[in-house]
């Protein structure tokens, strides 16, 4: 999967950088810890006496006014201090091969990013993972900071709004009413929540999956056939980021890829996923009968000690599982599910990825990256949805889930894929049961196939229903899924639609800061505060675009009505008056209207003589 | 609501025609009924040896390539023999007058439909309307039109599988295997279903809305504030319908709507609905305080004479629930509930509509006009969701559905809205409680309020959900809700959003004959049929101009791989050899496989060493 993006014609291209559109950058810290420094994008509303919204803000310094972005010196190290203090090996770092690169010829390599970062990794025996520490009682700094950052504004909306519980139905989520570390540390002791944190990643600002925090998305991104230069491909994870993807997904495949990966990771605030297996496909030349784990595990040190946070591993594939992919519609859909059963099947070996799943497992917790156990059997049509092949992998990857607990690692685990909305529910929760509650990382679902270049809709569908019944990150769908690659446009729909599905299941589950922006954005609505509308909304520059195809003028962004009924039909400007008048009247009439209703209600529940039998 | 459309430069203006992509036009007819002719889609498959996949088509004469469109004549007069020998009054058409065209200056004024048609009414205690028929035991040529309408190519597809029983979660709808026209008088007949057909709407293709039945979807158009022609006017109903609009309403307000309306009826195959109170608003100068029982009647009987096919009504709007919407964050948001809550407060009386409802009947019936009862208190907000005034309005619209069956009338429910996805499923259940069944008919709802250009899919979740719950119509939302007039790629999105969000709820629902355009089309994907992919797609202009967008040429759309991943990457393409090689594997390989199988499940099930005790 790849972005395209256009090249300016003067030839010159650097990252988007600047505030969203009538937002700021904030920092906040947490009581006692002034050191920890936690991003926000606060809204601020203009036309009326209300404080500022506080929004959740995976973007980085890109869009902090305040902050120079070079990308040769990479990112601030937020997490260096933390980092150091655990006084980890400094090992000198494996030397790049030229296969790393795809064999690419000199004059067409791309130099690597020339940010200096040592390279670290832990001593057998000693604590790593965010879940050894969490196992151990320790409150990391990433845990202090993910709390801080899940609260965003509940403090003063709390404190604003006393004994409002947020309703919904959380299906055994049990989200609190304040985050607090130690509620972090539970969750991810309990293995219910990651911290995708790779030590070598100190640029990183810690996000945390799990189904008791805000629902996430992730973008997937990745070179394109043509050369790509590192800037193009930092502009790819810096525009995926501003419109709020939590994590990024580098798919890269072909020449270069080494060092246009040293160029995202450290340029990258979001955690950063990759799956190893396409690196080494290359490595081999293309044929997935000649992997070997040799390979293999060369590419996993080769990522890890760049600071990828985690890979997907397709060890729930199994051999015995091939044939019952035989008579399905559509097949295998995963490229990684794909790769590894044309393996199996052509050496007729079970998966070296299931059989040295231990080994996987120490590489991985040496520098904390975390596992997504990948679904490389997931359904690729609604014919196929809920199979025998899909849930044999998804009991392996409950099997190899306790695994790499008990080999200290994080984990969550990807699922479908193609399914229909009445197929939706069984999937969580028997991926809640089958790997002990262990973040589910879904794609979509797509509810139905019949509409290519709409996918991001038939999938958003899905994602926003699988994502309140527990689902802990969602992976974007692309109006280009099926037909082609996605473009800047195709990539900013595909988040926002994600963003509006995480966020329709944060109301869904009750989260209790989740309809703070919603009802600001309907006051603003209500008062016609065009421009705090626009600005509270997921996307303020096509609201505003919207809105100016009508009414293009500046006066109508303080216009009592809109373009949609104009003044003489609005409906908010006739309740507005109704308002004022219901409460200018007296207690005499109020009685009386009130009394009204109970007689109507006394008629309605007698019954009598206007009801007709049904046959 | 209305839609912008850009008038061509060189002045001429006619509307869109001919078959859509890949697709014919095609008509059958019921066993022994060769008069009544029923359109179909068939989409005809170029790359594999497969039947074409025949669907249900709303959009009338403008696809059938053999058809000469003249908007001056009308359209067929499909159901005009069948009205007929029901033998109506025709009576004198009621006089235009000035304000039924908003007053507007001779030099303005648009000349009406110069099709003739009689003006037809019942007699009273003359029998007319579906209900009345279906009560009765009568089976009329719209039921039976219907039936073979709805049953689409499922006598084809059980043929071919037989004992193959589509899976779904029906929530108490019962779709039978086939549908016969004795099944829809059944449905008809208990109020579950609405066949909208007005006497003097000829052109009509019938078409049912019910649970029981595929979901429809409807799209709003109108007049804009600019003069319109009335080829403009058309085009906005040509163009909704093609891309799969079951119904139209046309909420015109100001100058010529009585005259425009005259060329939209006459070449409407769908049902038009209308919301009468606005032109009788119109007719009063624009002031709620003014409207009368004596112009809303005149206005129900010109717009009955016209054909209209269902009127909005808002009479469940009334005085003692005008002050549960006082401490609204978003008020009323209904055009007509703000209107009529207006009236009743200034006059501090009971709604007329409510007081005349009776007489609304009788005018209805004489036409058979579908009630659409309008929730004139939707929730126009996540905070208002559910709220008390919503609800009272509900139980109103209850009571007036009984009234109304029992005048003989046809009857839905309109209903939200905004509403979180915890509290969709509520609304559906209360409507089918409260109204017996009567068909749902919602807009959206729209699942968070901060995605103001994105509503089509903050919406498209809700509608889909409760479409799969048992909603029988979706009305439709565009990209520009809330913010602008949508254009026509607007009303396109619209409608290809709705037409997923009615298919994923058919498929969920088990819908026996749904799933047959999914798995044609994912073996079409599978096959790499790159054109039978698009044709099958619900917009296969967009399908086809966003594969071209990577690979443009012509051998591309047969070739082996997509832009995805590339011809060496290909999870498909592996698959199919994995296919073949599976399949040419010996009965021992095959035994041994399964008995890994086995082997592993037994590892699985006996836990031992690898499970790890969660804390």
């Amino acid at each position: 999967m790849t972005i395209q993006i256009d090249r300016p014609k003067d030839g010159t291209l650097s990252v988007t950088t600047g505030p969203i559109q009538g937002s700021r950058k904030v920092y906040a810290t947490p009581e006692g810890r002034p050191d920890i420094q936690v991003p926000f994008r606060e809204i601020v509303l203009k036309g009326a006496n209300e404080p500022p919204v506080r929004v959740y803000d995976p973007s980085g310094p890109y869009t902090d006014a305040d902050t120079a972005i070079d990308l040769s010196k990479g990112l601030p190290l937020v997490r260096e201090p933390w980092i150091a203090s655990r006084r980890y090996d400094v090992t000198e770092a494996r030397p790049v091969k030229p296969e790393d690169n795809g064999h690419v010829p000199a004059d067409k390599l791309v130099a690597p990013c020339p940010a200096e970062r040592v390279v670290r990794r832990a001593a057998p025996g000693q604590m790593v993972t965010q879940y050894e520490f969490a196992r151990a009682g320790i409150i990391t700094e990433e845990m202090i900071y993910v709390a801080h950052r899940e609260n965003l504004c509940r403090e003063a909306m709390w404190a604003g709004a006393e004994g409002k519980i947020a309703d919904g139905e959380s299906f055994g989520a049990s989200i609190p009413p304040f985050i607090t570390p130690e509620f972090v540390r539970q969750e991810v002791a309990r293995g219910r929540a990651i911290i995708p944190a790779n030590i070598n990643h100190p640029e990183l600002e810690p996000m945390a999956i799990g189904r008791n925090f805000l629902v996430k998305i992730n973008a997937n991104i990745g070179n394109s056939a043509v050369v790509s230069t590192a800037a193009e491909e930092v502009e790819k994870l810096v525009w995926a980021i501003r419109w709020g993807a939590d994590t990024v997904m580098d798919l890269s495949t072909g020449r270069n890829i080494h060092n246009i990966r040293s160029w995202i990771m450290r340029n990258s605030p979001v955690p950063i996923g990759t799956v190893p297996i396409y690196q080494a496909l290359e490595k081999v030349g293309g044929d997935p009968v000649k992997l070997d784990w040799e390979v293999f595990k060369d590419t996993l040190v080769e990522q890890a000690e760049q600071g990828v946070d985690y890979f997907t591993i397709h060890a729930g594939v199994r051999l015995p599982y091939v044939p019952l992919t035989a008579n399905r519609v559509t097949g295998i859909v995963s490229r990684g599910g794909s790769i590894m059963a044309r393996w199996c099947l052509a050496h007729h070996k079970e998966s070296f990825l299931y059989e040295r799943f231990d080994e996987i497992c120490d590489i991985m917790r040496a520098y904390d990256v975390s596992f997504s156990l990948g679904d490389g059997l997931r359904p690729g049509s609604i014919a196929d949805a809920n199979d025998a092949a899909q849930f044999a992998e998804l009991e392996t990857l409950g099997e190899l889930t306790k695994i790499a607990w008990s080999k200290g690692c994080q984990v969550m685990i990807e699922g479908p894929g193609h399914v229909p909305m009445h197929k939706i529910k069984v999937n969580i929760d028997k991926q809640l049961r089958e790997c002990g509650e262990a973040p589910f990382y879904t794609l979509g679902p797509l509810t139905t196939d019949i509409a290519p270049g709409y996918d991001h809709i038939t999938s958003g569908i899905g994602a926003a229903m699988i994502g309140w019944f527990g689902t802990a990150m969602l992976c974007y769908v692309t109006p280009k899924e099926h037909l082609g690659l996605p473009n800047r446009d195709d990539v900013k729909t595909g988040v926002i639609t994600y963003k509006i599905a995480a966020h329709a299941a944060d109301l869904a589950k009750g989260h209790p800061a989740a309809q703070v922006r919603d009802d600001a954005l309907s006051r603003a609505r209500f008062d016609f505060r065009w421009e705090d509308q626009f600005n509270l909304s997921l996307d303020p520059d096509t609201a505003r675009a919207y809105h100016d195809e009508t009414l293009p003028k500046d006066a109508h962004k303080v216009a009592h009505f809109c373009s949609m009924c104009g003044p003489k039909f609005c409906s908010m400007k006739i309740t507005q008056d109704l308002r004022a008048e219901v409460a200018a009247m007296s207690p005499d009439a109020q009685d009386r209207l009130a009394g009204m209703r109970a007689k109507s209600q006394e008629f309605l529940e007698s019954g009598g003589k206007l009801y007709v039998d049904q046959p």
